[in-house]
């Protein structure tokens, strides 16, 4: 018996600019580029261990072992690094999500960020995190900028191997973002699904691609000059524009529901009494997320629980790159989630 | 003294196919032509006396006297026939809504159109409806619309003597629509500078008006086909994409809160549940309109109180044109504003 060993913890990451739509379903690649904010409080740690006496793939996600329609989408995934060192091994995988339960969160970006690195690590594959970028967006686009922390750029690139992530500022300044966690138990589109259908027929998404181009260009000077205004107007702007090409979509869809509305009339009605900035996104789900000063952080939380309830609302500082963790870091992560739950 | 007086009716619409925008603010001459259903359980009664006793003009809402801000909007547009007959002769005008609190519709569209039809009256004016409609359209461009029953298409036109609405058809098919009353305590952004902004701001907005020329188009071959699954989902389709624009404007802004989700959620579960055709349009507020066959509207109107407050559910069929009215009939619309308030 051999085993390989690879273990990794990886972040979750809100985009500011975000993706929505591929130009290459197979490859995964954007119609553009987008930028996101690593965050701290949510991350994936995930092992991986090849075994030659294995004769399949396996996976638990958070101590639970998943489904065949689970395991093939971790097997497709596995595939691409087999095909890359050209052996077939099969691998046990074992995921940790650290993602409070009400945050709604459980995004495949820390995972599949953590699942590429934990196999590159196992397979003691000498990639650079932007190349191995390249194979975590095979497994979901916007894991591409989970490898990395703070402000983070995914590159639309020309083809599969340029399309990748790259830092471009450590977000080690006054910053800080609040998911208001909305009542998510009705059942939603896959971003997928939504955005496939978005392309497929809203009138609105070329504009959508020119725009989303200029606002990353501006958001890039904005961060580059610490300008936390600038970024929040222009990340609120792109994230209402992405939810507006759901709406054009024929028929029409959205992603919000009467949760979203409620917190974002909280959002609007706590920064105009404290004037305070805070600025709203969102992604493919009724989550309201905050972008705010890392020192505004517990008046705005205060002021929010007025309106909205307290224990849904969940902070988070910026957060690091995806890292290698030892066996001794693995157990400790199992005690946590025992100890926690999910968080 | 000398007094002519001028009583008319007329109702409310909603657009299947949006107005939202201006190509000229000083003339209400819009950016693209527009399409409604005007409804006859929403209407305005309006009594207009020129008296040459009187020094100033005055003007009345539902029996109340209105501030100097309301009188001067009624100066102005009465300024237009007054211009248009070359004499300056003051007037006392007196309106009642007859629109339920609750529908949140005491819209401008039954107000101006009615407010037209009584002062071509009182003035004796040998105009056309379709003429009478570029007077209403100064008042509020929804009003040219309001002027005719049935479906109604307001031309955008190359000036301001062309731009003018016109009957598609009389709607005397199996045809309702619901209104879905939707709390507005809350502070909402006027429906004119909301599309100011949008026009101003929001790079879909050229796609929204080459699209609603194309929407016109089809909607209008789908009337004539009475092809109703076709008209409703040609209104829900543009409707959801006028409120697109507003998310894209810069900054954005919805018109949408917690009520409109939980009425869209009521529709679309309905619908799904019961296998009826229903659908959606919003206008510059919180309220959900429901596109429905007349015949279907019993069923539709039970399954939706499961989901939202049966109260708040008010059904109208297809209404007709502006009407002039006698005296005895204002003597019949103040008792029954009276008895029933606001319906």
């Amino acid at each position: 018996m051999t085993q390989s060993i690879g273990i990794a913890r990886a972040h979750t990451n809100i985009a500011l600019i975000k993706y929505w739509g591929k130009r290459d379903k197979e490859l995964f690649l954007p119609m553009n580029s987008s930028l996101s904010l690593t965050l701290d409080a949510f991350y994936t740690d995930t092992k991986v261990v090849f075994d030659t006496e294995l004769t399949a793939d396996s996976f638990s996600l958070n101590q639970k072992e998943q489904s065949e329609k689970e395991i093939e989408k971790i097997s497709r995934f596995l595939n691409l690094f087999r095909e890359y060192i050209g052996e077939k091994r099969f691998a046990r995988v074992e995921s940790l999500n650290f993602v409070p339960t009400a945050a709604g969160l459980a995004s495949s970006a820390s995972a599949f960020a953590a699942l590429a690195l934990a196999t590159a690590s196992a397979l003691q594959l000498d990639l650079s995190m932007e190349q191995l970028s390249t194979f975590a967006r095979r497994g979901s686009g916007s894991s591409t900028r989970s490898l990395f922390g703070g402000f983070v750029e995914w590159e639309m690139g020309t083809c599969s191997e340029d399309s990748l992530a790259r830092p471009i500022d450590p977000a080690d300044w006054d910053l800080a973002m609040l998911v208001l966690a909305v009542d998510t138990s009705q059942k939603k589109v896959a971003s997928r699904e939504g955005m496939d259908h978005t392309v497929a027929t809203s009138p609105f998404y070329q504009a959508w691609v020119d725009t989303a181009k200029a606002d990353l260009a501006a958001i890039k000077k904005a961060i580059a000059e610490r300008d936390f205004d600038k970024v929040g107007q222009i990340a609120e702007h792109n994230g209402m524009k992405m939810h507006a090409t759901t709406l054009s979509a024929n028929p029409p869809f959205t992603y919000w529901n009467a949760g979203s509305l409620l917190a974002q009339e909280a959002v609007r009605q706590v920064r105009q009494d404290l004037g305070v900035s805070a600025y709203m996104t969102m992604d493919a789900g009724p989550n309201v997320k905050v972008l705010c000063r890392a020192s505004d952080v517990d008046k705005l939380v205060g002021a929010l629980s007025q309106h909205f309830p307290a224990d849904k609302i969940i902070t988070s500082l910026p957060g690091k790159g995806a890292s290698q963790l030892t066996e001794a870091d693995w157990q400790a992560s199992l005690e946590r989630f025992g100890a926690g739950g999910q968080l």
